[in-house]
């Protein structure tokens, strides 16, 4: 089955999940869950993995320390995404029989999950029986944060029609197809910029997500999710150095840029003043559904078929 | 390496955990980590991950409900184990290529998961690259809980010299080895023994943990976690119905009970009044160090060489 499909049967089975359960304030379909706790404060839970052979080439042809840094890496995007602050990460891990670097690999995990003030509090390790190229080294990291104390929790739900459509960074060109390095492995969790999002727009950010399955796919999700119709125009894309075709950047996998909406006539600057990361401006949402990308000569394709059909609810 | 040096590895590097992230009140080395959220609103956070071939029989000789069953009960018995009430769980899942019953995997989990009051908020999936008995069935579920409100959350440090030492349920005989089902995959999660403990002992529950590992290697760490030692009576240990030598029920490696430690002047019942489940006194903690168990003839053997190791921090 596709991954698509079976995330289409866990979020319609998901869907009255708050109804049986009221802390539970958003479940499956968003970059994070967000949960109540006793008091009712809320609370981030993301859960993304790591599969050797399937997100990076097997170390060592990737290094242990690039490994460490995507995997604790890809969760905090989902963070930022809900506009989240990190508290603490668990990671699972299962190893190759042949596996020799079990400490390196957990210092690298520790070293990461510091850097981010998103310290590693529990775990667990399992070994493979079996070792060589069909042994698959994955990590399963879980994070936990808080939501903007004065924004709440971000969700792809809330994109209203005369919205600005934006995107922080640039776009494409996220692996070395010669290496399988590049970006995808060393791109910055977007944390700083998403609070600095919140504190300026606060109820006025209206939506956003991280780009992980291609700008196409993930735009065309926040506008579904949303209730809204969105156009993209492919000249107004942020294309990363190197790239010079607008369909590479909005097919690319791996961005982990914000995607966001706001009203259309709040004025952002053309980069975050805390970071200097760009933001830009790519469309516009409106009424009706779908989500298309108008290219230079007028040409509208349809986004949902620009990115990657992977799992994650 | 021994997955015992990767985590005293582990246990070693994240000592001072909390000097660094004050949030963080019990990082590895507990059942479950205890994090403070924004308030300083405690919360429980526990992963364990269930892999075929290790920890279950490849499917189909598991039924699919028992593998789910399984996978979602396990880091529940650490949330009772702390004594904490299950709040939502996320599960991460990778699946052999040739894996066709997805949907039904995830409405088992689902199913297990609403049983037991801890709805699936999130998870993610990935599709192996292979296939057959060398592609790896796993599940990563992580759960978050509250602590009991009154006790605040348990952990293994606490138990003091005078404490009587206990055990529910009964030990041994967790898999049946010509099908390998068994209570391995049927177990309770003791949550509603250990919230009777709190709601009954209060501050006099010391210090409680499940077993997962075999009571033997389990109180040992018991003990050293606390700095005191504890010296077991064979002749006390409740055996599983047949379960005839006593050797088999301090090694088993799956009970899933609890064992805890209490003012030898508390009066426990000899089950617990809410639910039935056995409480077995079965020794004392003392001032000094390590573990041991005596046998029916006097001869005392060190509790750590019983029991499994197995890596989980």
């Amino acid at each position: 089955m596709r991954e698509s499909d079976l995330l289409a049967h866990i979020e319609l089975a998901t869907r009255e999940l708050g109804t049986a359960f009221p802390h539970v304030v958003a479940g499956p379909g968003h970059d994070c869950a967000v949960v109540a706790a006793g008091s009712g404060e809320c609370t981030l839970l993301k859960v993304d993995q790591l599969v050797s052979g399937i997100h990076f080439r097997p170390y060592p042809d990737t290094p242990l320390d690039l490994i460490a840094r995507k995997a604790i890496a890809r969760p905090l995007s989902d963070i930022a995404a809900c506009g989240g602050t990190p508290r603490a990460a668990l990671v699972a891990a299962t190893l190759p029989a042949d596996f020799r670097a079990a400490p390196e690999l957990f210092d690298a995990l520790s070293k990461w999950s510091r850097h981010w003030s998103c310290p590693l509090v529990g775990g667990d390790t399992a070994i493979l029986p079996v070792s060589g190229s069909r042994a698959h080294l994955t990590l399963a990291v879980t994070v936990l944060g808080l939501p903007h104390p004065a924004r709440g929790p971000l969700l792809r739900v809330g994109a209203r029609a005369g919205d600005a459509v934006y995107v922080t960074g640039s776009l494409g060109g996220s692996l070395d197809p010669a290496t399988g390095l590049g970006r995808h492995l060393t791109f910055e969790p977007r944390l700083d910029e998403a609070r600095w999002l919140c504190d300026t727009l606060g109820e006025h950010l209206h939506a956003m997500m991280d780009i992980s399955d291609g700008l196409g796919r993930d735009a065309a999700r926040l506008a579904a999710a949303s209730g809204v119709r969105m156009a993209l125009e492919a000249a107004r894309l942020p294309l990363s150095a190197g790239i010079t075709q607008w369909r590479r950047a909005a097919a690319d996998g791996e961005d982990y840029e914000l995607l966001f909406t706001a009203p259309a006539d709040a004025a952002l600057p053309p980069q975050c003043p805390r970071t200097g990361t760009l933001i830009t401006r790519i469309g516009t949402a409106t009424q009706g559904r779908g989500c298309t990308i108008r290219d230079p000569s007028g040409i509208e394709v349809n986004a949902s078929d620009l990115g990657w059909d992977s799992a994650g609810a």
